[in-house]
């Protein structure tokens, strides 16, 4: 695939040829009876609206024009309403194969993949417990697919942190935090914790599927991600010869209860320090992300960022002592 | 152990000697500063209260005198404000060897264990579908541990079927309603909803103690008996060479799903039919026997049951067309 | 009204002359200003978008032509984006006297009326207490109008079987299963849960209004459907001379504590093992009702249905074991 | 039954000899082995814990002395730790044909009923709606069995008004208050106001016993007041020929909806500013009257009322301005 | 501003130029690609849709034509599917200063506002109680910008008395029934009960923004209503010298507790007989207003208005007796 | 006060003379008849219970011997079922002149009040924003009421750091806490959090009495510590020449929603990255205080605390890696 601009740098006026990614399809028709197609093309950089007037000038299948597939697409760049959109004159689907690389599709982490790696690496490393130590070496480490799946997971499919390395990077933000809450109450466990955070969110990367729009695979909707989490700790203590009981069921309680209350998914309250420490920090880790990005990404005029479902309410964005 | 006499068939003046569980057992001090030993001793067939006014009585160590203990009692049988109690000469502690077989000590079944077993051999036998009835027979039939406990256990702490035996006889008797359901709605998969009530509350003979009496397991308490399913589920379906991830799933799914909602400590709703029967059978089968037990057992003179804390009312004892 | 076919059968490209329910009708406008007129337009085998570009091809009434109205329609079959429409030429009124028989315009069960009253009837002839069967002849026998609109009312507005005869075929589904119960469960009372399942939604026959689209009448907004139940059993029982006041208690108990909870519009909790039966029963048969025609009527690619308001969730559509 | 000494007006060292209601009756044993009876004993004024050391003392049948009955005793007042109580030294069983007039032994409304029955009688008179007018005297002027229960029966069985004659005070407090804001907001229509408040209660006469300790029937808890009052409505619409249907249906709307919420038992909400109006002034009354009565009789020292279980809070007793 | 006809006594075909509120306003673009403009237009009397379909006839700077802004339009008055609409061919933004009296272009109460204010003023005069008196006198009397503030409020953004002047209205209405109550209930203190409904809301002045359309204001999202109307009281308390402690804290916690729930904004119960009766007539004057003007209003034709969701429910419009 | 041994260290068979705080008092009577007095005393280091056998053996007034009364005592110590006990011949009532220093008979910190008051010190000399410094030095090191309050008041009345000196102690553990998430967090304003966590409960030194027996002051009951902390902050904001209102209004923001939720008695859920930690901080501190006083101080056999009421669950014991 050759070079194109990102989406983000594109102009009024402007021409513009190169893939997209469809993430909306739609044929309508216009109330003089002739039909058009309708999109909405994004890169990683960002999404626009787009509109082929005449679709007699989609070239090969007309089925396989549709949400989720990589378009090529040629066309000009037009303000409409103080946003920019494309008139297209050409669209045709392309196959993943021609469009190599999809990352530069999809939103990802402003931390670079390598650097979140070697950082997980390290606090792996820093593990004084044999146990812990073994357990998350042979999950984060040693298996290979589990370790480039949890370095490309979003963290959620629409709460915070939905973007490519938004499940690592959010794993080592509360890793930071719970270094220093361990630092602050001496009589947490600190291993345990360091373990409780790695694996809360890690069944996210069987949970959501994130090769197209994110979304829930079938096993996240009929299983969820804390059974599978419980799933791979059981299956890997099971391999570890000699495995201590007591600390799997502790690793497992941490796990299980890390959604804080039953009516959010967690089937037992967590009932001991460490629990309740990764409980908070994780809930907290993902509300002030959602509060930051909205406070930094929102363009409007207002003092409020729009209603945050995720949140149930609307963020303040003026920041004390105010910006001069 | 010699032969004794049931508690439930004690007479007023008739003296008794023999073994007894103390289920409660307090020293108090009177008025007078003297003090006195005061218990409640069972056996199978019900309990009393028992006192022991001179407490110099005691033969043996007095420290082992104390709740969930054996104790060898030698006393006379009185009956006060119309309830029998027994005013005792002698107590000892009597070590677990000393009593042999505890199942007389505690409330069981009224159904024999052997016929339940051999229903439940049957059922697992008449499963058509060969990777449910391989996990079954895995489970049920081949872990002879499992098996053992599974017979044992009672269904719950203080619900319902709360006696020795209750978890199988509950078992089975949802699965005589799942029979009856799957003739009435034919689009249900019937081998899969016959696996899901077996194995849904399986977990509990080790989310409970009851050696002794009724509690929760430290297992019971940080993991819950769903997740203990979970785990067994998916060691065994390892272990069958080609075991489908499709049924594993919607086995998995059944089991996770059964308490119905999420506050009740299932981490996903039922989102399948048999799933769904499974939760509302469960449900029913519970609650029943609830309502059945307080309208058989209860000796008061009323036309209602002592509030029940499981319904969260009391139920009407009246029965239409009124015994005569 | 002559033949004519179903819009289910319909082609793309064929002309269409008929009757149709117009179950939504609005006049747009288009850019250019001219009005044009959208309809729904339905038989008892689906529906169908159509429209009329130039409404003075409207004879008659223009004011007629609205929602819940019968027209007269000509026009061509197209296909616009893998769907059906109507590109009409001629709209016109069409008075319900025209129509004739109604049934044909509306979603109908898939079970004949008069297998299903003969299997009611045969029912109400097996209770054996002699006050419950004269209660339930006095209502759905000797009653022709209760009897009628019994045979033609939908179970509900927008949850379960959701057509005409839906009321009916759902009580025989429920007490399908409650003799499957009784059987099972030796301590209930048949005839009394017999009577229950048949009355417990008979009050829908006024609660809801289904002779053009379904939704509430005045009764069924200020009253309901229970408390209608409960005056109906009451009026019918002060007419028969010497019915027992227990039993009209308990069948009124039983049809006001259907729901299950308060919060449900049950006044009372069920207090009796029937009461009880009946909740679960009913409960239990709409939700798999919704569940199973889900499965069956989605036409959709992936793996689960749209999600269902009534259930709070989507339903998992793969079935196991899988179809070949 | 001989004139005797009120409960509230002994004093230490006094002898009493009379007829009191025992509210609670236990044979207890002490650390001596000797049995005593411990009794609560009442009359209208108020209430007094009682002892009989020596129960050989009891005259007659000793299976008679429980709560619920009248007891003839004569004994001894006593102070003990600040509380008058009685030193018995004979006891017997009461037939309630020796007691006469009930009244006397239970808390009654500090109204007099003949003034509170005028009262009521001359607003059935001032209804101007014919229809209204007709079923209110069906009800409560002609039919004399109601009209006395009506005038007897207490509020509630625990949350205000819990006294003889409370029904009828509440009733009337609330339509002292409906009419005043009849008075303020115009558009309501004052006799179907009325008619709702007098009607939202009345049911209260079979939902509960309050011929000994006030409690619920059967009918009281498989039924309820409000289905109690909607099947009376019926029955008198029913008689009085011509009743309006629409009328019917508005005033069983008032008193199904008056609990004003499905979780407290009303099976709709309140959709009509009549039966929006009545909800509020009912609960507002009953509140009212709680924190008045505990402002009133709390004799304790301190600033805030005990714990109210109906409020779920305690009251502020200080008034503005302090008395002095 | 010329005078100008009022937007509900516009006909068809009528031409009409002026100046009016924009509610809502966007630019779109028809199927044929050229842009249009869409507006939504309001007076005091009402609002109508509005199009421009040739955006090249906006006159000035095109970006000042948004929601909230006054526009001078001249155009056609049009009917469409039974709605009046405009059909423009001028339109330019009008600065504020041009258009004079904002009051002509939003809702307003049916009130005057010098009435009001003088029914304010005697009420206050009525006080007895001098602490009240002087507190009551300086904030609504001698603080002449909260005065106007308060004369000139809404009630609410979206509940109950949504115009200006609702807020004045409403606290009248609810002083009106508080009177009467205080006559009721004799125990209440009538001063204590005015106070508090005239504190109760006050805040509201700076919790809503209501110079063009209405909103909450920071401050009204940070802090609220309530812990304003707090703040105001202390400071004014403050500052009357001796001012009683008992009675500032009677008076904060009325105010407090106005709300009747935590969950509904109220940090405290009502404990005072005074707290609880304002908490509830606010509460039943809102909703009965809410009701009236859904009856009065409407213009459907059905039984019911529409669904609302202060009250969640619709409310039934049929008045017995019925209008003839 | 002469020295006197701490109850902590008394043993079984000694001879104790001194002052000891009544935390219950009662006068029991026997079966025989005979009054005694039962009482539980306490110093800070435990409590005990203790009985006077004979009534007639207390010194001076009798009415004076109640709960919250310090007391002289003389008695011997005895052991009773595992538990010490205070058999007494002693009892007078004593006068808080006799006793002293108040708080060697109160559970304290086991922090010191002057390095604990040392380090608020420093942290308000630490915080860098005039304004915010300004407000906390007037609240907390010019206004020695309050600062002496602050060193005294515990932090809750029963939930966490119960003792005196607690308030004080939480305050400062959660600034530890803050200092770490701002160093995580760059975005969040390290000042306004700090402001923010001295002012969250401050007052609680006027909604608890801590004098004796920890409770409710009418203000805290009718007020509440919110409330009063944004009376405090907007008296001192008044008072500070030029205040910026955009700081006074953020302050007031994170007082008003430290507690998470409405439910929690919170007007205003937090809406800023700085109100939401402040809030999760606070709510995990109390807890994790909880947790780890549970673990360390309960003595019990078994591997569960008992149920705690503040938490709604037990808290496991057994720490890993196990202690040898």
């Amino acid at each position: 695939m050759p070079e194109q601009p990102q989406i983000r740098s594109l102009k009024s006026g402007e021409s513009f040829t190169g893939h997209l990614l469809a993430q909306e399809a739609a044929f309508k028709t216009s109330s003089k009876g002739s039909e058009y197609l309708e999109l909405k093309l994004a890169d990683a950089s960002g999404d626009l609206k787009a509109f082929l007037w005449d679709i007699r000038a989609i070239e090969g299948d007309m089925e396989a024009v549709k949400a989720d597939a990589f378009l090529k697409v040629k066309g000009r760049v037009d303000e409409y309403n103080g946003r920019l959109q494309l008139r297209l004159d050409k669209v045709r689907f392309a196959p993943d194969s021609e469009v190599g690389d999809f990352s530069q599709f999809f939103p990802v982490s402003r931390r670079p993949v390598t650097e979140m790696l070697a950082e997980m690496d390290a606090l792996i490393a820093s593990v004084k417990d044999p146990w812990i130590r073994k357990l998350l070496a042979a999950l984060f480490v040693e298996n290979a697919e589990l370790r480039a799946a949890f370095a490309k997971a979003p963290a959620a499919k629409s709460m915070h942190h939905v973007y490519l390395g938004g499940l690592l990077e959010h794993t080592l933000s509360i890793l930071g935090m719970a270094e220093r809450a361990c630092g602050h109450y001496a009589e947490l466990n600190r291993d345990l914790v360091v373990a409780g955070v790695f694996l809360h969110d890690v069944g996210k990367t069987t949970e959501l599927s994130y090769e197209r729009s994110f979304g829930y695979t079938d096993q996240g909707n009929l299983v969820g991600h804390i059974s599978t989490e419980v799933q791979w700790i059981n299956r890997e203590a099971d391999r570890i010869q000699g495995f201590p009981d007591e600390l799997r069921m502790q690793l497992v309680h941490i796990v299980l209860s890390h959604h804080g209350k039953l009516e959010f998914g967690s089937p037992v309250l967590p009932k001991t320090p460490e629990a309740l420490l990764v409980h908070y920090l994780d809930d907290l880790d993902g509300k002030l992300e959602i509060m930051f990005r909205g406070i930094r990404d929102d363009g409007g005029d207002g003092n409020w960022t729009p209603f945050s479902r995720a949140l149930e309410r609307m963020v303040y964005k003026v920041r004390w002592p105010k910006a001069k």
